[in-house]
């Protein structure tokens, strides 16, 4: 058992504005019980280096108080226990509900009237502290981002601040809440951050296995009934000669037949990361039971959904870095604040690509569409393929419209990856489930370029070129320059 | 840099005798120079919740005084240095050289003039303090493992006592000793013990997957030429209703071809680890250019080898039991007890088998043929296959020549596996390089037999039934009883 220090406090009160500042700023009265477990997660000190370690130790459990008329499922009436057929999921754990994916996801799950709690322990900001990046877009703190929904929406989102890495943190959120299903966000996401330097590459596989490897003990120890819901990537795949499928192949061979996992050829150590996951996933359903749902997403682009567009306090993270940035939202940034768009090699790279608002969907019908007990089921969720130089085009043509001026470059290719190569991948059982693709258009491209016109003064031009190379990664810890 | 303190010591000396102490025993003179680096690896927790943490925190380095008079590469003198052809492999670097495996490979390569320093962290010998296990045969400390093999075979084994996980020692030893190749036996290697309890799945991913990560960046970092010879399993395949292939598989689909990782299907936390590290391993060739061997082995049994044998204090461990037993080896102590041997399930099981002698040899024909500049190669290593009911009709049938009675019995599956199934695995390719394999024969089960005859006394019965569930694993500590 963690040891648990309970403290009661009072936040402050304010009228509420829509511009974001440190200050909590709410409309409601607003108090909190925070609970104070002491992390005993021996694994922190690779990621943690600076004063932080001390903070981070604490895990704070926030809620809301409730004014919800919704009925709400109590824990113990049934909805997690085992039985061959999961009741009607109510209760989402969404890990990593602070990022760019989940906290959209969070707020479209909680206006559709699931009950939701974010686990997070808020690691993506401290990236940006420690690279010295930021977000396109001004965001407000989680605490104020669930309060603000609140006020707007008048539905109550739970929050647990704390590492899934720490089994002793997971289980008391875990017990405590009670999920029907566990979204899982919450992993170190990007390529290039897993190939800054040794210690960010064991960071990244460390974190990302073992916090899943912890999620599937909770599962089966806590809630076996439990469906997992999680995020993997197209990049699992790599780029083979032949037609990718939704996480199986049947391959006839010296006269016999089998339908075996698709092979992986991920090519970085956060794509790795992901492969590590899915084996690991596929044989705790086969040797549990467990019910997963992996979504090999593609690359997310757009920043607005009906639920984040709702408040400032609610905007989404839009990242335009080097680090964390990705090609099409990256290049809509650059196209606005007239920086060449930065074609890595060749550009023939071709990728499946999904907007935002197509993510939330897509979680959110694996959720409402349960895997069956022992099952390890595997989408595709993007929705259009694209190559570089075909984002590139787009973006230069809709930047023309706006009357921007967009050039394009070629830079030396930080990553190792094929430049120009064969791709079809597969991506329809996700629209057998009811996707209803918001397909990228022209209206898209303006109000992606025009919310990066808005923001343009925060942007930081040191951060558009890519600093991270996939052949250099040193074993020494790199500082990033000021 | 680890902070070292220097300290020089005499050990003690006396006059040899052949059986086992544990004070020194040997035959020269002897003194060491050992320095003690304060380990800051920040993974040991999870894995060493004893007293044993504050013994495991220092590196302990001693080379033997040689009396040599073969050539010796000195450092610096260009076997490490990038080219597109390797010089001769000389210096052999054994990471787990204590073990099973590890230990007969060692005094191989250094009968065969190979240079070699071993590098081990003692784990393996920590677990049987912890689960209350023993080896069948009384086993040296490596320290008087490596004084014996002196004085036996007039040469040096250098030792470098330490944890790879931790990157500074690694770093160290690696510079230090400047390898043209490195043998990778350390990794925990029991599929039960990564099946006991959550710390013990964590602590085998995370030692396994961060050991072989850090291998690679010292590679790369430190001596980018060095040939990577890595123990992988034949387990990580599964098994597949088709043929497997060694390591690669080229698949026709829908029109278009394409060689590709064979898919794998493991079915332990430990075989998941040996996936984890494979795709790593394979991203490194084609990032990095590092040069490697993924020797995906099969079960191992017997434990004379020639060098082995010179010498009570050279014996080579032998595990009956539940956890490190493997199935020809467990079977032949119970038949040798009188304990019925158990088969597991349906007893249909079949997986590839190798003698030690085997082993050794392939690890040699690896090192002395190494893989090209990003070159991944993967070679299935084992000689004959064989299903758990046809080893204990073998064994039944040999234990009648001594004049045993041996019984069978089918014991409950502790694990989840197929007992009836296709199998048909490749292994051809360290035939080409020259391996002349060992076939499991009447003299060897004869001398296996009573190998365990002779060692009788020593077996604890209660360690013989599989004792770990791989459905029942919990996410508690699991204490084992006394």
């Amino acid at each position: 058992m963690a040891h648990v220090l309970s403290v009661s406090c009072s936040l402050s009160t304010s009228t509420g504005s829509r511009s974001i500042s440190s200050k909590p700023s709410n409309q409601f009265p607003s108090s909190a019980s925070v609970n104070l477990p002491i992390s005993t997660s021996p694994f922190k000190r690779l990621a943690f280096q600076t004063n932080y370690t001390s903070q981070k130790r604490r895990t704070i459990y926030i809620k809301a108080i409730s004014t919800s008329q919704e009925p709400i499922v109590q824990p113990g009436s049934g909805s997690h226990e085992t039985s061959s057929e999961p009741s009607v999921p109510k209760k989402v754990m969404v890990i990593g509900g602070d990022g760019y994916c989940g906290w959209a996801t969070s707020l479209y799950l909680s206006n559709k009237n699931y009950e939701v709690a974010i686990v997070d322990n808020l690691v993506r900001r401290h990236f940006d502290h420690q690279l010295g990046l930021d977000s396109l877009t001004p965001i407000a703190s989680i605490h104020n981002r669930i309060r603000r929904w609140k006020s707007v929406a008048g539905k109550d989102i739970q929050l647990y601040i704390g590492d899934i890495c720490d089994f002793e943190f997971l289980s008391e959120a875990f017990n405590s809440f009670q999920p029907d299903a566990v979204v899982h966000f919450g992993e170190q996401r990007s390529a290039p951050y897993s190939m800054i330097d040794r210690s960010r590459a064991v960071f990244t596989q460390h974190n990302n296995v073992i916090g899943t490897l912890n999620a599937l003990f909770a599962i089966k120890e806590f809630g076996e009934d439990c469906h997992l819901v999680k995020l993997g990537t197209m990049g699992e795949y790599g780029t083979p000669n032949i037609d990718i499928e939704e996480g199986y192949i049947t391959i006839t061979h010296n006269g016999r037949t089998d339908t075996l996992p698709y092979p992986k050829q991920a090519s970085s150590f956060y794509h790795l990361s992901k492969v590590h996951d899915s084996h690991n996933i596929a044989f705790t359903c086969k040797a549990w039971g467990i019910r997963a749902t992996d979504l090999n997403q593609g690359v997310v682009y757009g920043v607005r959904t009906d639920e984040t567009a709702m408040h400032d306090e609610l905007c989404n993270r839009l990242d335009y870095d080097g680090v964390f940035g990705t090609a099409l939202n990256r290049f809509c940034v650059q196209a606005a604040v007239g920086h060449p768009l930065t074609v890595y090699g060749k550009g023939g790279q071709t990728r499946g690509y999904l907007d935002i608002r197509d993510t939330v969907q897509c979680v959110e019908l694996a959720i409402a569409n349960p895997a069956q007990r022992g099952e390890f089921r595997v989408f595709n969720q993007f929705t259009e393929q694209f190559s570089v130089n075909e984002l590139a085009a787009l973006v230069t043509k809709a930047g023309k419209k706006l009357g921007l001026e967009v050039q394009t470059i070629s830079v030396p290719n930080p990553r190792v990856e094929a430049e120009e190569h064969y791709y079809n991948a597969k991506h329809t059982k996700l629209v057998e489930l009811g996707l209803k693709p918001h397909l990228l258009s022209d209206s898209l491209l303006d109000s992606l370029l025009n919310f990066a016109v808005q923001y343009k003064d925060r942007v930081d031009p040191k951060q558009i070129m890519p600093s991270v190379s996939w052949k250099k990664i040193g074993a020494k810890p790199k500082t990033v320059a000021a």
